[in-house]
């Protein structure tokens, strides 16, 4: 587990989307976006369902996000950040956690997800490295 | 192969970031954030080095790319649009490409890629299938 730099946190609870990518049965990738969150130091997903996404990470916990950062670099090319991860299911707590997150995403006076929600499971994604190109690399 | 819905075709020419994943040796998913354009069909991209994507493509030419569209669903979730397809290399043409979509990203009046750049590879990959949410899904 590495510590995500301060500029990586920053950009992750601003509200970004993230591309999430996990790998299936075959070994093609999978990939959906969902809305990040940090939470001691890993990345944090909620799930009201449980997706093809938390089917692949109970095989493989080898996991990969990316999100657009709001710079570019001096030649012009758009910042962005890549966390490589080990991911684990957690069961219950999605509701709170999407209900944290929803106005980053929402707007300030949504009320998402509906009351009577499942618990759902929340994704932990331990970080292991970064890449891409921003302030966070360096 | 499909054929490319006209919004994903109108989303992918727009000058929108894609983020480009391919399968590692080991299996684990590379990322990486790329320029895509469309070709007779398929989407193009244009390598002026023969990155670690390429290395992969050779081993297993399974790839999806994932772009954000501009737009939200009823829900105010951002659409996004997710392609799964095959790649292939072709050797050379990277210059000519990557300054034909060099304006779309870096502004009218950019000279880029520099006189004397590599002829480089282009990828092409031919669209499997779509996913994602969006005018594209339908």
């Amino acid at each position: 587990m590495i510590d995500l730099p301060a500029e990586a946190v920053e950009l992750i609870e601003s509200g970004v989307n993230a591309h999430l990518v996990t790998i299936n049965a075959d070994g093609s990738p999978q990939l959906s976006m969902i809305w990040p969150g940090v939470d001691d130091g890993e990345i944090v997903v909620g799930h009201l369902r449980f997706h093809q996404k938390l089917r692949n990470v109970e095989r493989d916990p080898r996991v990969v996000l990316s999100m657009e950062g709001p710079g570019s670099n001096a030649g012009g090319l758009r910042d962005y950040l890549v966390v490589h991860g080990t991911a684990r299911i957690v069961e219950g707590g999605a509701p709170a956690l999407l209900g944290e997150l929803a106005p980053r995403f929402l707007g300030p006076d949504v009320d998402f997800p509906p009351a009577g929600a499942p618990d759902g499971w929340v994704l932990r994604i331990r970080p292991d490295r970064i890449a891409g190109s921003g302030p966070w690399t360096g």
